[in-house]
């Protein structure tokens, strides 16, 4: 590693740079670090769950999981969402697997049947506006970019969105409807809001009556860190002002228990909630209860679910840090990123103009990332410099040498640039 | 019984069917056969698929199941749904538990995004209609309802629609967008299309392009009967036609495995798959694939399927044949139903104009039915003449005196009107 660092030192020239990438393509690499997605290890963790329900617990269960019914879940499992979201039990809906699919779901009856407060459905505006704090999840703006409504970026710094912009936008413009949050170890930057960032969203007064905040709390138990960041509690912040029906929150058990067969839910406000739970009953009868009932015997409690959490530290905290110690030791002085206490994610300022073009090259290389502009609307970001980082995926070995390529990538690109 | 039967006899003066009606109100009696839902002894039958999967299957199963990925579903998932719905693995989608939920996402992007052929979204239509073949099924009624599209009565006879009807409609309107079919064992009338009317649906020219024939196949093999139904191949006819891009066909194993955490799928031609396909991967990442492992694993394939009917059938047939007996001792002459040889449910017609008043007798008398009229788009029966009953619920002994109830509660509704 020695060796290597040496040669691909910020001081080396662009031939020397090209020789050194010229070395790793020839290697035909196969490595992806394009998707949080958990590595098998972490997926192990939750492998008794799938053969952990025992006849005595369809018997016990108060009622009979396989059937029909209780179309916003089982109670116990609202219960234990409610602890972690921090509401109450009658708070949460308990749906399918995914978020995700909640989230759009929610987007999608805006635009159809409109919210509480509002004047008419989205659909029959002329137009309707998103606030999208960049960087963000790629996914949250395909959503938004799917149904044709209008994204804006707001900049994010350490404590969250710019809110003098979106107390600008959001109470000027009566069709800014929403605005996406991943409050949380943010998807990508790993930031946490501020508690000065959540009370100002409480006390926004939006131009629409309708304007929901989405609040995708995809990472509220996912430390990375004795110290874990600390969120303010939008929803208790808006009871204090009433403004609880901007709130929409999301989370799923995705990467707690399994990302392809978790729990996911919602929590809002009883306006919300019944409106919501009128207009899902025409859609389901109800979302999986066996595979909630197999959760809560696994998990138990929030207490569970928070030492399972540290079962994960332990498997993906040597990812990041041997991802940020490449980092420190390659791109210091060229590169910006944080360091972040939780999530899934690194997201990384390699200087201007030059993400695509180390996309570009690290694929050439053999190492797949997220696409550069990714993390913006429409996939453009202004300034071409943001690329997230997802190590959870990878083996070390694998992610060790990604990041040696990635690191290269960045300083070619930055090298060529400056030559050109 | 002899008695009762004595007391409730077709020839028995107002007064005395209320006296005897007066008896069974004493009795404070609590019953339930409003809902097609397995009683629990069917749910027992899929009881060992909760603990089925091994390490072994998760290791074996040449993809990780249990992570992210895989937006169609498992491709042995695929190949069973195809075998039971007679397509080709690559016409299946594999969903979540819901069909409902299937349905009501697809006539959601119909309304929102339109489909291929259509010209526009059908949410910027002035006008959209679907058919409603009646008596049919209350939730696709409601889905239709919610979104404000227009529903059109056609009548049913035992060959299925009345298909002048359809095609009448559907080739003179291009704002017919629809039509909500249970081919099989219809919900609730328990008919089967005959060859002539899938033939005629298959020849069907509407005028709106973007036309579709919801196909809800839910009781495909949910047989009641050693000489069952045969539905003939809606999308092989089609593609006899040309016309496959009309097809959307919707099945789960809702009444196979668990009616709460069964798998749902649909089955559409290439080009409606590869349109709705590139629309849902902004909805999710993928439906739970652990489920459906365990679902193949349990099942196999269609003849394990097939085996595990004949469980249900055991179970159900008791409870369909003593409906009926007690139908055919009590109403013969004042109300009509068809013998199901599959299904779920019982539909009868009592005397014109007596539905609502013998539903509401019923339930003072301790027994819920389905409402009356919600066979009917609106809840509305033009004739307030139908009822759904729903035998399979309810144990035999609370099922014969629902069912005695009931023939009296027909009785007495319908003297009550003779005599106003």
């Amino acid at each position: 590693m020695e060796q290597e660092n040496r040669n691909t030192s910020p001081a080396l020239s662009l031939e020397a740079l090209k020789e050194a990438f010229q070395g790793y393509k020839e290697k035909g690499l196969s490595l992806d670090m394009s998707r949080g997605k958990p590595a098998p290890d972490q997926l192990d963790l939750s492998l008794d769950m799938t053969t952990i329900l025992t006849k005595d617990d369809f018997e016990n269960a108060g009622t009979d999981v396989r059937n029909y019914g209780l179309l916003d879940g089982l109670p116990e499992m609202k219960a234990l969402f409610a602890d972690i979201l921090e509401v109450e039990p009658d708070e949460v809906f308990v749906g399918g697997n995914s978020s995700l699919n909640l989230m759009y779901d929610t987007v999608q009856k805006g635009m159809q049947f409109g919210f509480p407060g509002g004047e008419k459905p989205w659909k029959d505006l002329p137009s309707v506006k998103f606030l999208c704090p960049v960087p963000g999840y790629d996914r949250h703006f395909a959503i938004t970019e799917a149904f044709g409504i209008e994204m804006i970026n707001i900049p994010m710094d350490e404590n969250g969105p710019d809110m003098d912009l979106v107390r600008q936008y959001a109470e000027s413009d009566p069709s800014v409807k929403g605005i996406w949050c991943v409050p949380k170890y943010s998807n990508p930057s790993g930031i946490t809001y501020s508690d000065e960032t959540v009370r100002q969203f409480a006390a926004l007064k939006p131009a629409a009556k309708d304007f929901r905040i989405f609040w995708d709390n995809a990472y509220c138990v996912h430390h990375l860190s004795d110290t874990p960041d600390q969120l303010l509690n939008l929803m208790a912040e808006c009871k204090k002002l009433g403004s609880e029906d901007m709130v929409m929150m999301f989370t799923s058990t995705s990467k707690i228990s399994f990302s392809g067969a978790g729990v996911a839910a919602f929590a809002c406000s009883k306006t919300n909630m019944d409106y919501l739970k009128k207009l899902i009953s025409f859609q389901t009868i109800g979302f999986d209860k066996i595979n909630q009932l197999r959760h809560l015997k696994f998990f138990k409690n929030k207490d569970g679910i928070t030492e399972h959490m540290k079962k994960h530290r332990a498997l993906i905290e040597p990812k990041f840090d041997l991802t940020l110690s490449i980092l420190e030791k390659e791109l210091t002085g060229i590169a910006r990123w944080h360091k972040p206490n939780g999530g899934y994610f690194i997201a990384v300022d390699v200087p201007k103009g030059c993400a695509k073009r180390t996309v570009a090259l690290c694929k050439e290389a053999g190492v797949v990332l997220t696409g550069a502009g990714a993390t913006f609307p429409y996939g453009k970001d202004p300034n071409d410099e943001n690329i997230r980082l997802a190590p959870t995926y990878p083996d070390l070995d694998s992610l060790k040498q990604a990041m040696e390529i990635f690191c290269l990538c960045v300083k070619l690109a930055a090298a060529e640039k400056k030559n050109a």
